[in-house]
């Protein structure tokens, strides 16, 4: 059943309609009550940026583990250089060269030095490096032309991490520096949290398959990888064969599949071809069928054998606003990321008013331009390319006529 | 050299020092000069999200191809509803059905209806849609409760895609639903920007492999896996096959891989051992070496056999900061992407002051508290850590002696 349909006076066509619609409201709160993080599994470092923290990491090592110059110089006995001056300089023997990784046995004593380069372990003996600058060299010594205090240009143990300290905690999404720091205290894999695997159901006998030319009475499926994309943008693995006959025991055979979370595409409405909700309610619970919002109405959710289902109306920016009102977000926190939507949002101003009806909750797309938002006219929710043509979109309560222009609002672009 | 380094006074150690520094703005300026967009490759459209488009993408299809229902109803005579009501029930024979992808050749005339599904194409004589709601049903004929014009619950031809329609533009990076528009239209493989293959090269012969444990005078590696993730980012692709020996024919070797970009993390500044500089000057071009910022200062960029060469100072911030100023940003144009850094920033007051020395540019990293911004305490580059504790950073300009407490300063937030 078309979503801007009124309300309906069921008959033949139609099994039952949307006798009542819950509120967005209520289906966030039906779909957190069950969401459940998924379990741990072992990542190596070097395919870890993205992944999430199960458990909090804590370090085994100081780092650095030793002391070690911080500067191209002479380690030295600090008190040996006190008094140095450009008209004072004073002689030390160099006894040796220290490179980094390389340690060095030399001990250094008083009236001695030893050459130095940056991140090199300070020779044992020595409290100081005295700067390159701070010498001039005559074969086997340097004459010391300023002092340098004990400690000085000496990087100590854990001087960047101390061992046992909490580097990272749980639910941390790793950075790219995370995963430097983590490697430089010995990390080889970490335990993250799993992927959410999503299967992507779409029916439909008038859909051809992704990669064919439209023809005679049939339609290129858009949903599928439309719904892949964004699956892989919130962290999840996207499972999608192909498409699947309108009948009910290929559709049941699909929400069986070994997956976290199944999305279907299309019959998942009222109408007599729409077997999905059925098939869920059957064998599982349909928690929420209809939802006050506009587009998406027919937007349902439930769980079948300890999977999350999704019905996705198959009208392709219906499709798009309730995967981003509802299944993204369970994706995101089966996944351990942050349920907010990855869009970046801003405030500005309307260009002209956007009307609503009080009820439902509508998803406007809207164009950024100079700074100001302008609602873009659409017949409907089959017109996809008019996510293509918004820059993003702009929310209208259920409790809200519209907004005057003028107003500032919130815009969430799809850009990220 | 380290970067804190006062004016060098040349000797022994060094090679020669940085005696003029260019500014960021010098430096960017080389680089832009010297990034050219990459070629374009064939990408299947299921690959395709967040692939950039070399040339504009035309519609060679109307979509829908058809005339198709937008409701579930009749396919009708519009002329037969006239003057149709619940107390005018007006009769109209059942003569058909026809369900989504699936035409029939019956023709509808005056005096009959054929049953449909939304999106099944409009039977021919038909022009209208008698919704669902609006018909009584008795066994082979529908009472029409209701009138409807010509065309209404008709969606035409080209209704979201006129044939000729510029779909999507050149350069364009494209959004799922952007890949759901494609393959309404047929698209199976686009022309997309190749990404930039970014060999990364690590020296030190203080440095293990990512995945050791630090031991002895050695550190592990935090560069290479901290600068794949960030190549990945960025849209290229990260090759890191391990630390290279800090010799000449090593290291000039690895920068005559087979990539785009070549990063060398490490023996970049002007000691004994950092050969890179060399290397980049005697076979390519030296552009840049050492940049008036802090830190990084003696980061560099070059050009040889082609490729783009930076050298980042092996301390991991200033890396990462070298990175992102310069390499970054030439991985992301390259590939067709935004130059701009891909952080959100926000615009927040300042905790207390944030000092820095006019002449240089400073990237300070800062937390955000109750929506302000707190500047961390760091002692140098080599503290990784700083990042990981960071939430983001502020940019201090050359110009600049710092901030007052309260100043509001632009954050750019490391999580985007």
């Amino acid at each position: 059943m078309p979503e801007n349909a009124p309300t309906p006076a069921i008959r033949d066509v139609r099994m039952r309609g949307f006798s009542h619609r819950a509120t967005v409201a209520t289906a966030l709160a039906w779909l957190d009550a069950h969401t459940e993080l998924l379990a741990s599994e072992p990542v190596a470092l070097a395919d870890s940026v993205g992944r999430v923290l199960v458990i909090d990491i804590v370090s085994d090592f100081d780092v650095p583990t030793f002391s070690r110059s911080m500067m191209d110089g002479f380690a030295v006995q600090a008190a040996d250089t006190l008094g140095a001056a450009p008209y004072n300089r004073l002689p030390l023997r160099i006894v040796g060269e220290v490179f980094p990784g390389a340690a060095i046995d030399t001990q250094v004593q008083s009236g001695e030095a030893v050459k130095i380069m940056t991140g090199a372990p300070i020779p044992s003996g020595a409290d100081a490096v005295l700067p390159a600058e701070k010498v001039d060299i005559e074969e086997d010594r340097v004459l010391a032309l300023g002092d340098v205090s004990p400690g000085k240009h000496i990087g100590l143990p854990g001087e960047d991490i101390k061992v046992g300290t909490t580097v990272l905690s749980a639910g941390r999404r790793l950075r790219p520096q995370d995963v430097g720091v983590l490697s430089s205290i010995g990390v080889a894999e970490v335990a993250a949290r799993r992927k959410p695997r999503v299967r992507i159901v779409v029916t439909g006998n008038e859909l051809l398959p992704p990669g064919s030319k439209p023809e005679g009475c049939k339609i290129v499926d858009a949903n599928s990888p439309m719904l892949a994309g964004l699956v892989e943008r919130d962290g999840g693995i996207a499972i999608n064969p192909g498409i699947v006959s309108d009948n009910p025991d290929a559709i049941l055979e699909a929400l069986r599949d070994d997956a976290d979370v199944i999305l279907v595409s299309g019959g998942s409405s009222v109408g007599q071809e729409d077997h999905a909700p059925a098939l869920v309610a059957q064998h599982g619970e349909l928690g929420i069928h209809g939802v006050a919002m506009r587009p998406s109405s027919p937007a349902g959710m439930g769980v079948l054998d300890g999977r999350l289902v999704f019905l996705l109306p198959g009208n392709p920016v219906s499709c798009l606003c309730a995967y981003d009102f509802f299944a993204g977000r369970a994706i995101r926190s089966l996944g351990g990321r942050r349920a907010d939507w990855p869009y970046q949002t801003q405030q500005l101003p309307l260009r002209r008013k956007l009307v609503s009806t009080v009820g439902r909750l509508d998803y406007a797309r809207v164009q950024v331009i100079d700074n100001e938002i302008e609602p873009l006219a659409i017949s409907g929710a089959s017109i996809l390319s008019s996510t293509t043509r918004a820059d993003g979109f702009v929310l209208i309560p259920e409790d809200s006529e519209g907004y005057a222009g003028g107003t500032n609002v919130t815009v969430y672009l799809y850009d990220s």
